[in-house]
Formats: C-alpha cells, sequence, structure tokens
C-alpha cells in the first residue's frame, strides 16, 4: 500500500502543472490540493483491481490520477462556506481558506478538466475505443448522474428525516459512484473481464463504497478532529442524515462489519490475484482515520 | 444564424437530463442555465468552421453543445458571490439567485463533466484516435492553461495597472481558448485540413476571440443593461482593465474594426466555404448586445 501511495504521489505531482507557469496562484493552489495527503482510497482500488486483470501499471497510475484529481475536486468545492463550509481537509487548512474562495472554486473546475485531459492524452487501453468508453465511464461518474448529483442530493436532504435505502441511494451516487469508476477503471486497464466477472467486481465496488461511508460516519462521531485530519462531527452539527443518525453507533458500526463479509464474498471466485481487493476491504472498514 | 440557434436549443434540450429526473432540482438549474438564452457564438463558429470541410452537422453539433456547456458552466462560476457577484444573466436571475449557492456550484461541476461525456459517447470524427485528440482539445481549453486559468489571470488583475499585452494574454485564455476550440473542433468533423489551411483558421479564431473581447467591453461601458440582458457598467466599477479603460472607448472601437478586418484577411485565401466563418466577424463586431 505504501509502495502505491508513494507512486501515486509522483504520478500527481507529474501531471500537475508546474508551479511556475502560469496562471502560478492557481497552480500552487492545485498542488497544495492534490499533493502530500490523503489516503488515496480511489487510486489503491484502481491499482488492486488493475492486478486482478494483470494490468501495466503505467496504465493504471494514469486512471487512478484521473480518478484523485476527480475526488480532490470535490473535497475543494464540498468545503467552500456555500456547501459545508469546512476549515480543515487532510490535516491542513482547506484551500479556500490557504488562498480564496475564488481560487478553490477555479481549483476544483481546472482539475476536473485536467482529469478529463490526463485519460485523453495517454493510452491506457489496448485501443482509442475502449480508450473512449474509459473516458466516458469517468464522465458518467462524475456528473449529475454520479458524484455531483449525489452531492445535490446530500442538500436536499439535509435536516429531512431520511430512510436507510434513500441514504444508501444517496450515497450510491454521492460516494459510490467515483469508488465504483475506481475499480472499473482498473480492471479495464488489463486483460478483459468476462459479464460474469464484471458483475462480481461491480458488486465488490458497491460493497465497499457503501462500507466507506458507513465507517466515514462512524468515525464522524467516535474520532477525534485531530486523528482525522478533518473536522470531527460535523454531521451531527450540520444535521446531516447518516448511518449513525438513523442506525446508532452499534448497529452502524455492525452494517460496515456486514458490507466487509460481503465485499470479501463477492470476490472469493475470482481467485488468488484479488487478494489486494480483499485486504483493501479490510483497510477501508477497519481504518481509523 | 437562426437556423443553427434553433437547433442548438434542441440538441442541447437532448443532452440535458430531463428535470425529472433525480436529482431534479439540479437537473432544472442545469436547463435554466442551459436553455432559453445565450447568443450561441461558439456554436455558430463551430457549425460555421464545419462548413468550411463539408462536415456532417450531426458531427458538429455534438462538438457544439459540449463547448456550450463548458461555456455556460463558466458564466454560472463566474456570476457566483465569490467571483463576479452578478444577479442578472442573459435577460434572466443568475443561477445562484433563481436556485441557490450550492445549487449554482454543483450545476457547473456537472456541466463540464456532461460536455465531456457527450463528446465521448457521439462519434464525431473518423474514428475513435481523432474523436480523443478532440476530448483533448476540449479538456486543454477548459483547464488551467485556458479558460480556468484565464479566470485566474483575471482574478489577479483587479485594481492593477494593466498593459496591452497583459490584458491581451488574459483574454486569449479567459475567452480566446474556448472560442478557438469551438473553430478548431468544428473543422475536425470533417475533411482534414493541411498545416497552412489549419494555421489560417488558428489566426481567425485567435482574431475573433479578442474581437469578441474588445467588443464586449465597448459594450459594457456603452449599453444599456436591458440591451445587454447581464449588468452593465460593472467593469468599471469592479475596477476591471478592460480594452477601453487602458485604450478609451474611441480606440477599442477601431481595435475591433481592426480585427474584423484581420479576421477576413485571414479567410480570404480559404475561398467561398469560408463565408460563414467571414459574416461571423462581422456578426461578433457590429453585435449591439
Amino acid at each position: 500500500m505504501a509502495a502505491v501511495q508513494a507512486r501515486m504521489e509522483s504520478t500527481l505531482e507529474r501531471f500537475l502543472p508546474a508551479p511556475q507557469i502560469v496562471p502560478e496562484r492557481l497552480h500552487r493552489a492545485m498542488r497544495y490540493t492534490v499533493l502530500g495527503a490523503g489516503k488515496r482510497v480511489r487510486p489503491l482500488l484502481a491499482f488492486a483491481a488493475g492486478e486482478l486483470v494483470e494490468a501495466d501499471p503505467a496504465r493504471v497510475e494514469v486512471v487512478a490520477a484521473a480518478v484523485e484529481m476527480i475526488h480532490a475536486y470535490s473535497l475543494v468545492h464540498d468545503d467552500l462556506p456555500c456547501m459545508d463550509n469546512d476549515v480543515l481537509r487532510r490535516g491542513k487548512p482547506t484551500c479556500h481558506v490557504e488562498f480564496d474562495e475564488a481560487t478553490a472554486l477555479l481549483v476544483g473546475d481546472a482539475l476536473q478538466s485536467l482529469a478529463f485531459q490526463i485519460l485523453a492524452e495517454h493510452a491506457v487501453a489496448d485501443g482509442p475505443e475502449a480508450q473512449i468508453e474509459m473516458l466516458n465511464v469517468l464522465a458518467v461518474a462524475s456528473g449529475s448522474r454520479g458524484m455531483a448529483g449525489g452531492q445535490a442530493i446530500d442538500l436536499a436532504c439535509v435536516g429531512k428525516p431520511l430512510s436507510l435505502p434513500e441514504l444508501e441511494f444517496m450515497h450510491v451516487h454521492k460516494t459510490g459512484a467515483l469508488i465504483r469508476a475506481a475499480v472499473v477503471l482498473g480492471a479495464r486497464c488489463g486483460r478483459g473481464l468476462d459479464a460474469k466477472q464484471l458483475g462480481r467486481l461491480e458488486h465488490y465496488a458497491k460493497t465497499v463504497g457503501l462500507a466507506f461511508q458507513v465507517v466515514d460516519d462512524v468515525l464522524d462521531c467516535d474520532a477525534s478532529t485531530a486523528t482525522l485530519g478533518k473536522t470531527a462531527g460535523k454531521d451531527a452539527a450540520q444535521e446531516k442524515p447518516t448511518y449513525v443518525s438513523i442506525l446508532g453507533l452499534a448497529r452502524a458500526r455492525a452494517l460496515a462489519e456486514e458490507l466487509r463479509i460481503q465485499a470479501h464474498a463477492a470476490l472469493s471466485p475470482l481467485g488468488a490475484t484479488a487478494v489486494r481487493l480483499h485486504d483493501l476491504a479490510d483497510f477501508i472498514v477497519l481504518r481509523k482515520f
């Protein structure tokens, strides 16, 4: 895991415009946002899915970087005063606090363009048609029927009582869509999977995506700001519906454990090359930050 | 022109998610932003460039829609309180006034994803490799070394004295990059141009891009809010450097006229199929709103 994280750091560094290129402040802010922090969960998933299909790591690092840039942009916009209004992210002041709101807005906008640019500029599949499909996967996962749509559903839910299926629907979009894209794009970098294998992989992706969110909700009410590197307890403060607010802490923890077992079960017919995906389900559920 | 504008309206309508699809409010806001208004200058340029190369209009409408969605997203973000803080656009309340700031932020984000999605989902070139190149053209034009970078340069310039070359540098990025993309992508929908022809087309695009901005600056201080459909006089109010503030009104007008002549000159060796591009240079410079 540390090797993938280190590799991603240098890959992202290489894809981001140098800080001395005009406009310097924007490029500095983009680098501030993306580099030097983050668990890199989505890149880890992309690399693990890549191992399943013996993908060239030089391809996987491109799709992982593209997904991570979309993720980083979403955090910057999510932290803006008109959204969650947060001041701390990955242990550092958020982008709009360190720079300013207008710059943070443009950082997010430019990171989204850059994600598509690097996915268009590097051969990540056996042919250009497959590459266009991968560009489309990322676009759909990012858009109004994916991540951005999930944010909008989240906005509409603040202060409202939500059922468990409604909460799940929100998270399938808000965090699930991009986590699924990370797994699917990683797997598309290598030899093709058959429909059954792909189905299992998609089920795995959905399950760890939900588990990730359940654990996020548990940690938000259970861990300290110092441990998380972001403001703890803000869900309750903002009256956001969460797995903890709906299920209580104990049942939310039990749900995360159940999802971990489901994720493992989805992988078991895929054989030994799925070991990293298996371990990542553990990492996602058992993490402490 | 009216035919292209009407065609674009129905194309954009078709590509935008229906308002009854979840999240409804986001999709309503995206449609509010994109449909029913706008001069569609970039689509007009794409169609005119397409005529030069006998491109299939079914291809051109896709690239024109993608470019227009990038343009529309940039207006929504530009109008936000942390940027220009404007309340009127295309004769209607701006997106964050009609909906709310968080929704406007997501509208912009989702429109950007949608632009890349439609360009990935529709065959716009003779082969997938050419299509990937076109996706890349749009990504670069939108990003930190294109439009978003131009916005950042603009931010950095507020309240500062600027030389004419510095102002031009800003506009080559802020509005020029996407106008160039509209022309280049339109031309890539049809038979290939040789390097010399492409060079002429790029020169035309740069010239009309600058002319567009010079005329915008003239109109901002010369026309009324009612005519423009957006707040007039705001450049001066915000102490933004403009062609008018640097050159004065008379010399700015003369510069627009000079750029119109240059644009025509760039086209003249391209023959009769360039007539629409020729007329669009007139439209851009002689427009009253």
